[in-house]
């Protein structure tokens, strides 16, 4: 094996990002750009392939950025990888790295926000207070610097994906929204960087929320469109593997998040809980036909 | 007098927009911008003339914006001269007419708002609950579409001037924000749309914002340093005139428009008071030496 790969183009600076920037503008170059927190997975690897395949130029961003934490979450230990994330983004063909001191992205005095209403709301808008607003506010200060043509996101986190989306039509930002499926172990389980923090028992444990999500679409291919009947469904498979902390089991319209008192196109079953230190979530379009 | 002017390009659709946009991008020409409610006057003159100064291209909007408004506020009757507006855009010099209809900007489901802090919370932001987040959000939401390079603003709406510089720098937004100086009647009555709900009797009354001004500077450059003491000073000559509704009279740190303590360095003077049905505000830097 002897590919070669081409060193990451690493931007710390607003002064050298602007300058990359302007270079791809002027030359007219199209650019994909994969925001991230970094402790990059297989499921990253897809967002920036596929940038790869449809932009001229792909740039990623690695900032684990406080205000989308809570208080008691985990913004200190989360996952700092940055040596192993250079070379898979080098073999995942990124052209550059943009990677901000919080300071850059926060000078002092920064007090602007953005907030997003009702599909930012429910959920984990309502389990993590301010969380959407802390994503929110970064992706439009990432979007407004880096000023991509498109923009990549894992559908795990599929209300967050409604959010940016919204946001971006709302604010009439230049840049496509684009949703790639979430990538799965051999076994199910989403690939998701808080996976590190799982022992094998919880490991073992986070087999059920596949489970639950795969009896649901079984219920609901022989017809079942009671909601309260298909979340019933996932969280007896939840409990039943003693999963006892369960933020949220809900089928929900798959554009909105609305509620549904009624099934009338194919919902988003989105599940969130919590096992061992890990708070894991994932999600699932019920399809009448698979 | 037979001065050519060029018709405005009117553009009323987010497409016809979008085309012109991309055109003068496409030509590496500079686009400034002058976001406006209509009913324009000099001081919108002086916003064009200097933008036709400093770009290649000058584009307007008129947008008479809802969500800057309270419910019981001026939005239904505040003037719309659309036609006198074109007239004076055209001798004004400038290209291009934004005039988009609401729901171009807040389509149905429009849900995101973008909220400044602190500069935005005292004064107008505190005797108009939302004022600044209507302002805030159209703003972005205008300079998301137009694309601007510089946009231009009127210093006379001194706390909004400071509100779109903050956004535009904590959101990291491409576009330099120029403020201009307040354009008076020969009076010293600071222009603004809002004159034209004098009567006669109100416009006399009206002057003595400027005369209140103008007496809290002597004291000032004769070295009174007690924000209170030039408050004062400002508020005498106003209820001298038996003006009675005064929303605030405020002496401010420039950049911040923090209350202060002591004065260090030159602050400004601001002034909000009700004069008929219409609500009036001026604002002055006081300086050391004239």
């Amino acid at each position: 094996m002897n590919r070669r790969m081409a060193a990451v183009n690493i931007l710390e600076d607003r002064e050298a990002l602007a300058q990359w920037v302007a270079e791809n503008r002027r030359a007219g170059r199209s650019v994909g750009f994969v925001p991230t927190m970094g402790a990059l997975h297989a499921g990253h690897v897809s967002l920036f392939q596929t940038a790869r395949q449809e932009c001229d130029r792909v740039i990623g961003s690695i900032f684990v950025n406080p205000t989308q934490f809570g208080p008691n979450e985990d913004f200190q230990r989360y996952p700092r990888t940055l040596e192993a994330d250079r070379i898979l983004l080098e073999g995942a063909g990124c052209d550059a790295l943009f990677l901000p001191a919080v300071d850059l992205i926060y000078p002092p005095g920064h007090q602007t926000v953005v907030r997003v209403g009702a599909v930012a709301e429910g959920l984990c808008g309502a389990c993590r207070p301010g969380h959407f607003q802390g994503v929110a506010t970064v992706v439009a200060i990432l979007f407004n610097r880096v000023a991509p043509q498109r923009a990549y996101f894992g559908l795990k986190d599929y209300q967050q994906f409604l959010v940016i989306r919204q946001m971006v039509r709302d604010l009439g930002l230049a840049v496509a929204v684009v949703g790639l499926p979430t990538v799965r172990e051999a076994d199910g389980l989403a690939m998701s960087s808080r996976n590190r923090y799982l022992t094998p028992a919880d490991r073992h444990q986070s087999l059920a929320l596949y489970r639950a999500m795969t009896a649901a679409q079984a219920v609901y291919a022989d017809g079942q469109r009671d909601p309260t009947r298909l979340e019933e469904t996932a969280r007896e498979v939840l409990t039943g593997a003693g999963i006892d902390r369960i933020d949220y089991v809900a089928v929900r319209d798959r554009e909105t998040l609305a509620p549904l008192t009624r099934i009338e196109t194919d919902p988003v079953l989105l599940l969130a809980v919590h096992v061992g230190v890990a708070r894991l979530i994932d999600n699932r379009i019920l399809q009448s036909e698979l």
